[in-house]
């Protein structure tokens, strides 16, 4: 395979934290166990989010990798990135049928084609489980919710950065319209500027997501035209490839009519999101600072509390 | 649907925990966020787990909740435990093929059949990733490893403890038969202690897994013989059905000669780990102590360092 000099940086970079075990690989591209000094990273960003976002009083969820098929289907992930999905089968049947799928397996033949459909899919960002939980009305002056999810995206890939399953930490809005954007808006800088904090080099560019085929071109067209998603990129290892280490979305009232959430005032709810990619900025930070944590630069050290 | 006594009061439990917002139902048995209440008891056990494990010197790793199929393939998983398994599919076609996708899932018919099996799998416990990342030779002493994994069952229940994923922690050994044996039977003891200093009425028996079909009895009828797993069992709801919050398990040469790992001296490694499943014992401790952490007994608040 012939990678492009950005994608070999991407590559190398991984082969480098693999090499000093912050990174386990587990056999497949994207796939990786973390080190106790990656997770101590990431524990301590988190905390500072904590610290950063106290004053919303939000309600904290965390939720599991996985969630309802039923709630699947409402989201238009389907119509829009088939290609990531993660779709959960299981073995239904009873000893003939075991018998016949072991036998196709001693063939290494695809004995998956024994499995059925279980009702669970994997999530694909952190906040889809929530949407369905608010089905209803919301109270005076919406809610604001503290979430942490693994996510799942088929996309296997040498880039680090590029993981099939991450985690994201979210601080979601329930609301008016108005509150929504504002919450939107507000995060939108406070997410840069606490991304500056810890010394990543930041921009805020509108989202170009990898909408799927070719009615993804209408989706990617009107999604830059709309303005409503924006990333916090950091050009990891390639300023020609940055990677979007944060978004910040407006959803207008897409998840308030599918999963029909009202405000107290009787209009459907509209939502927003900032969402962190925590392997994402650890991985960043682990370049831009260096695998040794004693010698990260002062002022990170002390905003991150690393002791 | 005619719930058994026994099962009632499993359900009833896990309808109190709804109520108080401590699980959030998902849609699906067994899937459920959890509230910051119940993280934070997670994390205040988890911290205890970890002083307790601190002269170890454990390496650290946390991998996420899903593996490679091919190793998926040579731990025995699908010959004991099929109806268990999760198996990842996705969609791979191109426009066509995702045109007619959406025309079977517009008519509410089974979309899935249009998926491929992707390359992975949902992790059945937690240090099955480990394993095959520790093909070769051992150092002398062997390794220590400190695991925590999100794990997959696909078994729908209204038991709040019988989630379809949930959290284990684990300390793994990998040297020879002695060391992980010794490992094994230390854990077993220290782990009694550590359940029974938070409060809980916990008791040591030998495990009886559910081995899939026919072939299964043998299966169970081998490990009840062999002695080689003890569960902790504590009775949440029912002391007719008590729950196994934790388990002990010595796998004599099974992972060592299937992924080919060897002690310094040339010989097929042993493993043996002890594995705390984090939702079981919080719901335990809620079940035990109740809702409100402020009035949990003084020595139990002490042992957790809970503020």
């Amino acid at each position: 395979m012939c990678l492009t000099p950005v994608d070999e940086a991407y590559k190398t970079y991984k082969d480098e934290l693999v090499a000093a075990g912050l990174l386990i690989p587990l056999g497949e591209p994207g796939v990786f166990g973390r080190s106790g000094t990656f997770e101590h990273i990431v524990d301590k960003f988190e905390e500072y989010v904590t610290r950063m976002g106290e004053h919303q009083n939000a309600e904290v969820m965390r939720f599991p990798p996985i969630f309802s098929r039923a709630h699947y289907e409402q989201i238009d992930h389907i119509n829009n990135f088939p290609d990531l999905m993660g779709s959960i089968h299981t073995f239904m049947g009873k000893d003939a049928e075991h018998r016949k799928m072991l036998s196709i397996f001693e063939r290494k033949e695809n004995w998956s084609s024994e499995l059925s459909p279980s009702r669970l899919m994997m999530v694909p960002a952190a906040c889809y489980p929530l949407y369905p939980t608010a089905t209803g009305t919301l109270p005076a002056n919406g809610r604001t919710v503290d979430l942490k999810t693994f996510v799942f995206r088929h996309e296997p890939s040498e880039d680090p950065a590029r993981m099939q399953i991450f985690r994201q930490r979210e601080f979601v809005r329930l609301g008016s319209p108005e509150e929504a954007l504002n919450h939107r808006n507000y995060w939108l800088k406070e997410g840069e500027k606490i991304l500056k904090s810890v010394g990543l080099d930041v921009t805020a560019v509108v989202a170009n997501d990898p909408f799927f085929g070719r009615g993804g071109k209408v989706m990617k067209a009107t999604q830059i035209e709309q303005v409503l998603k924006y990333e916090l990129v950091v050009p990891i290892c390639s300023a020609e490839k940055p990677t979007a280490v944060t978004s910040c979305n407006y959803h207008l009232d897409h998840f308030g009519t599918s999963f029909n959430i009202k405000t107290a005032d009787g209009n459907v709810a509209h939502t927003a999101c900032i969402g962190f990619g925590l392997e994402r900025i650890t991985l960043a930070l682990l370049k831009t600072h260096g695998f040794d944590l004693k010698t990260w630069p002062h002022e990170v050290r002390s905003v991150l509390a690393l002791a």
